[in-house]
């Protein structure tokens, strides 16, 4: 067989769980049709852009030159576009940006890699991410360079267990991936979590006397559904938070890839950590992120999707299942219910949903054991339709 | 200071020539009118993408349910895409692939990116280039774990230089990057080189023991000028080629970030190399491609914009340059002039080029020392307006 890069090939060979689910999901749709089949696995947003999306595609093909339209941006992105962002976070944060602390992003896949790479001085470096967790943190950190180490669960409230992360934290700890509204368990970091959290990287800092990075990655951070959940702007909790934006769910524009990196203005050696996201984001073949979307990104920065629609999924799924007698925390944002396994075995739950058309992801990718992730970014009536099964499946514990 | 990643910071803070002459172009643009600044620096297509493109995007916004055209598409591409693609090359060149063999990617700077990583085993490995070349390989290749490997240039042709070649390729050899027509020197492989390279890889290959692959880089497949000019489809001639093909020159939409790896279904261990080019592309954050371009890209694969203006360019370019005295390979495709440096000394030109508001890249960043790259695919105007001082330049020497 040909000598290749045996790590590329085993994550190529072994697509992930919500993937492969996901490809079943087709599979079961060809046979008994897409509307017997409830696809739960996938967090495509279902709901439209928000019509400016659209409006300004239109526009720009019709105003704008082509060839500049479509032409290279710089590296970082196109100014207006930088300055568009640095502006929104400065009037909802109160930051002192400029357009200088903003690298536009092919996506928050492209921003995590990029500022981890970025991060990485030393193979001993390590990550530390809360569990549960995005599975591809683990991915990316290791394409960096650097070790990926889990905190366990806090799974009473889904906040952060501190023991836990105690025992995460070495003297080779670089930093720490936040994801709050949280994928996959739709919970919101609380500002006693945060206060914590912040006094724990003060002090493991003094500790071991080098900045502990807080990487803040907010692809949900507009998905929150009630007026008093706050999710924390880190970069004015913590001095050495970096964050790491997506437009993608909050205007259903994730085939796009359009996202930003935020250097603070007031992080220590601000303008060297931006020069080497440059190199960093060079090094990856990131020449710069798609033109023209770029442009409408920076028009609808302050706009999302029509978040009505995921409230009333959310209250729909939830309540349904724990009156059935399901158990899971109630989520406060993201687009995810992460619903405790009757029986204790993720694995074999999700098997025996298969059987009823039903695909939930196990979470054990996650990093934490024993639920399923339920992507409720879905039509309603697909949640109507799918209750008996889950009706059915409970009533076998 | 921070510790970072010393390569990522070294890079970031050391833009390439070609961004640091154009960023000059811009501060004089504003002192002196951009119409007196005359830039050869960038190979941004200056004529606009084939009308049909537009017309895409405008009916793609118009036709298809919001959500997904903008949702994800799966990793290597939406499926009608990848059909697309394969029915070009199939039609184009008598292959017999099927989707399964071809990867959309974020442009040809990440499929160079992904396949570099793909093929990279070992630290050991090394992968050759053929002077002049990209500059950017070197960074791509180092980033993907490997060794760089500069082939000394054939000066007085650009084709190949064998005893270079001979020279470059050790035990360690993993692969040769290929790249006609060619940036910077704008010359074409011809016939008789490509069948000495293939006799000559096949040697290797029989001496060492083990597969070296072509990665063919063809952003500039489409742009030749003259109707005996043949550029050669390497898996047609060698068994281990893969190709990294690019519609940013093709289409003028450099900026959206649309490729394709081809990985030829008689390739040996085929399914394997795709499938570590899916795990690389996933390792470097690449989750798909820009969706809605992908679409417009895949039924624009047989357009190109008008390269006649390019050949016009290359003409007057050419004829008047060497009317004036200066001396350079006829140019056969892609859109760049490779002048030799009056002189010798091809910094010292540029510099003083830069007080004629010429902006010229000294060729040393491309492995070869004593030229000047001229990039033609500017407005035909510029070249006029520019050629009195190319003239006073020259009457220097």
């Amino acid at each position: 067989m040909a000598d290749l890069n045996e790590k590329a090939l085993a994550l190529g060979k072994q697509p992930s769980e919500i993937r492969k689910l996901f490809e079943y999901g087709n599979q079961r749709a060809a046979e008994v049709g897409r509307e017997n089949v409830f696809d739960f696995s996938l967090g495509n947003p279902s709901i439209d852009p928000p019509k400016k999306v659209d409006e300004l595609v239109i526009q720009l093909e019709q105003t704008m030159e082509p060839a500049k339209l479509h032409g290279y941006t710089s590296g970082p992105g196109e100014k207006s576009v930088r300055e568009a962002m640095s502006e929104n976070v400065n009037r909802r944060f109160g930051r002192n940006s400029t357009f200088q602390n903003f690298y536009i992003t092919t996506g928050a896949a492209a921003g995590l890699c990029i500022i981890l790479s970025t991060l990485t001085a030393d193979p001993s470096d390590e990550f530390v991410a809360v569990a549960p967790f995005f599975p591809e943190y683990k991915v990316f950190t290791e394409a960096a360079g650097a070790k990926f180490v889990i905190a366990e669960a806090d799974e009473k409230e889904f906040q952060i267990q501190f023991e836990a992360l105690e025992k995460a934290f070495t003297p080779h700890t670089r930093g720490i991936i936040i994801n709050t509204p949280n994928n996959p368990s739709g919970s919101v970091l609380r500002p006693d979590t945060v206060e914590k959290l912040v006094a724990f990287l003060r002090n493991k800092m003094k500790e071991y006397g080098h900045p502990i990075y807080l990487i803040s990655d907010e692809p949900y951070r507009e998905l929150v559904y009630d007026a008093e959940t706050r999710v924390p702007f880190f970069p004015n909790e913590y001095e050495y938070s970096i964050v790491c934006y997506s437009f993608s769910k909050s205007l259903s524009i994730p085939g796009e890839r359009i996202g930003y990196l935020y250097v603070p203005e007031d992080i220590e050696d601000s303008a060297d950590i931006f020069a080497a996201v440059c190199g960093a984001a060079r090094a990856l073949g990131y020449v710069c992120a798609p033109a023209m979307l770029q442009r409408v990104a920076a028009e609808c920065a302050d706009l999302t999707s029509d978040l009505n629609q995921y409230r009333e999924n959310r209250d729909l799924l939830y309540n349904s299942l724990v009156r059935m007698g399901y158990s899971c925390i109630h989520p406060d944002g993201a687009f995810y219910l992460f619903v405790k396994a009757p029986g204790g075995n993720a694995r074999a739950f999700s098997e025996r949903a298969k059987g009823e058309n039903l695909l939930l992801v196990p979470s054990d990718s996650f990093g934490c054991k024993g639920y399923l992730r339920l992507a409720y970014c879905v039509k309603k009536e697909m949640i109507e339709r799918s209750l008996p099964a889950f009706e059915r499946l409970i009533r076998e514990y």
